[in-house]
């Protein structure tokens, strides 16, 4: 047991104030890890979409304030009564969706998608007692999505932490925790190109090159990288895209091109833009007989996906994905190990670096759509 | 060889001569086989929807005078160059879809809808030669799907022509050529409900009591049978349905009353009415996390499929078949033999018998939504 153990600890921690404001880094206390909870000392952590779409606000339930971060590497520090799946000095990465091993879904093997601890972005507190571990000065602040790694340390229920290799380098590997996982899994677990197949991929950034990645590692011979932005094009090839639509340079639609490049259509295609338009067409281009085409991105409250059924009857296959169906404690392992065999790159995803102390810098990169991962270390 | 090999054969054909008008039992010309055709003698043959869809030309091409029937068993009679695969004297079941065994899609193994022989409702000829097999008094009169089998000869292509075990008893298993197999195959090859599992099947006429069928071989442990006329339910019990819902009976939508009988929805779905409602209700009445539904009916040409895409994202996972994605010669001999080992039970399907002069009473019973199969015999 570490000397901390069963303290409060003193760290610091950004706090997000208020929606779009640049956060704050402030002292805070952090309580002790309760029954089936464990304390983490963050190393690394890295920004996502999903807390630049939290701290904006827009169209979410404002919760604040809080303490953003989800992709992290870390140590276990200490762990709550009864938790005996870890202990102090694992390696381990939080992830933003757990898994209980006990509910339908967990038992499932074809789910991920745990009763009890499946994402949820409206919740700002511990499921344990309904309370922050976060305070400053007394005062709560809001946790989010249960991982809060934008803070030295943070507490997280035992079901959404993944132990991995402890040899594995945290600095790269925390970017595992959510989007580059997504992209991965969904191509690897739910779409399953063979060899030599044909891919499409809908939406060239973070996620989108995951999954053009798990198409690289499956050996498809031709990957096909779709994207309003030609300039996301020159990057996307160290993932292996080969072939590129802007559908701003057609007058047909792109479901229409990519029948035509292929001669009738491609064998998988994954959509990670989280526009309704890309999950129609990726579904359309897939070759009949044997297509499947994977939703990843997340739609807007209001959208409808609209196709004509012949499209299904002609032998087509739709599905989506969570996380890319990964169960975090069982299979996050493995995605580490992959890294660790040089079959999986993660390098190239890490475009950006800042010490905590900069890590505002992080979201302007995101907003300007540069780059792809920014590691935020925690000690400079 | 048999006699009338390379002969023209003269032999009775219920002819179509307009749409709605009941057959007249003919004398017709039934040319030899071209090359890659076979002439069949058909011993039985039964009444399908797609014929009286097609016989009353509602919204299809109508195309007169035409000779309908394509659920059958026969005898080869005489084979065209270059046959090697059958011979005369084979048992044969012929098939309104193909397998000419090298197209993309007869290599792959997920797909049966062969580039060259898969069904086409508007050709009423041979492909070989453009031209048709059948005459009366030298004018031609049109195939239908490649079968026309209300005749007591017809020509059809060898990739349409299952070779069967000859001590199948043709008068029973003639119904495997369409619908039966495609409801039974819908489920064992596509949903795929693993043993103990809730199946629901939408639409209880003969492909859906297929279907139901399939899910009681599987084991599946509860089988909810969704119709909108309650006198199918008696019926449905003895094909292993255990719950009834009746849409009309519910103020909820039917996919808000199967989650709530199941707890979270059913394990697999099957849409068996062409009914495009019905396709969104058996979509979005599975279970998230590993929920399947199969699309089985046919839709109407501008009807379009709609859901929320968060229904897919969590998990679900929607497809289309077509004839149960058995490939014709592939895969039928196989569904015959479980028949022949009484897996499968055939007979309770078959709930009219009619000599062939009074095939017009087949539509008859069909029209009034009485029984489910018909078998007319050819040789009374
Ligand atoms: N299912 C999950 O578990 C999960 C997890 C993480 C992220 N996501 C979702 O995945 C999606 C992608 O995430 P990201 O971080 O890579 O986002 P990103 O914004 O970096 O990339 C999206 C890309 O899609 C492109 N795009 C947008 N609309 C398009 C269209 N109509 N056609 C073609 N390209 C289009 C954009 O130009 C952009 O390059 C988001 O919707 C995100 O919410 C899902
Ligand atoms: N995919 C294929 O290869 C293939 C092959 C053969 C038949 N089919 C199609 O399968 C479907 C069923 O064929 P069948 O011969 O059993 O037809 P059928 O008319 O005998 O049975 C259809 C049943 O669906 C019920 N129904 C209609 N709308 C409904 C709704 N909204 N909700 C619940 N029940 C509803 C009807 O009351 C009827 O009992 C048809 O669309 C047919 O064209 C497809
Ligand atoms: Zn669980
Ligand atoms: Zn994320
Ligand atoms: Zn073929
Ligand atoms: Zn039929």
């Amino acid at each position: 047991m570490s000397g901390t153990a069963g303290q409060v600890i003193r760290c610091k921690a950004a706090v997000a104030w208020e929606a779009v404001k640049p956060l704050v880094i402030e002292e805070v206390e952090v309580a002790p890890p309760q029954a089936t909870e464990v304390r983490l000392k963050i190393l690394y952590t890295s920004l996502c979409h999903t807390d630049v779409y939290f701290w904006e606000a827009k169209g979410q339930t404002p919760l604040f304030p809080r303490i953003f971060g989800h992709e992290a590497g870390g140590i276990v520090e200490s762990v709550g009564e009864g938790v005996t799946d870890l202990k102090p000095g694992d390696h381990v990465l939080p992830i933003f969706t757990g898994e209980c091993k006990d509910c339908a879904h967990c038992k499932s093997e074809e789910s991920n998608l745990c009763n009890l601890l499946r994402i949820n972005t409206d919740r700002g507190v511990m499921i344990h007692d309904g309370k922050s571990r976060f305070t400053i000065k007394g005062k709560p602040i809001y946790h989010f999505l249960g991982t809060s790694t934008f803070s030295e340390y943070t507490v997280v229920h035992v079901g959404c932490v993944a132990k991995i290799n402890p040899l594995a380098p945290l600095d790269k590997v925390c970017i595992l925790s959510c989007g580059i996982s997504t992209g991965l899994g969904a191509t690897l677990n739910v779409a399953k190109p063979t060899k030599g197949s044909t891919v499409a991929v809908f939406g060239l950034g973070a996620v989108g090159l995951a999954a053009a990645e798990g198409a690289r590692i499956a050996g498809a011979s031709r990957i096909i990288g779709v994207d309003l932005h030609s300039k996301r094009f020159e990057k996307a090839k160290n993932f292996g895209v080969t072939d590129f639509v802007n559908p701003k340079d057609h007058e047909k639609s792109v479901q229409e091109v990519i029948v035509e490049m292929t001669g009738g259509g491609v064998d998988r295609s994954l959509e990670c833009t989280g526009n309704v338009n890309a999950m129609i067409s990726a579904f359309e281009c897939v070759h009949d007989g044997w297509g499947v085409a994977v939703i990843v991105g997340v739609p807007n409250k209001d959208d409808v996906f609209k196709t004509h059924p012949i499209n299904l009857l002609n032998e087509r296959t739709l599905k989506g994905t969570f996380f890319g169906n990964y169960k975090p404690r069982s299979d996050i392992p493995a995605v580490v190990e992959k890294y660790m065999n040089k079959e999986l790159e993660v390098e190239k995803f890490i475009t950006h670096s800042v010490p905590f102390s900069e890590i505002n810098k992080a979201f302007e990169y995101m907003l300007n759509g540069e780059g792809l991962r920014c590691i935020i270390r925690m000690e400079p």
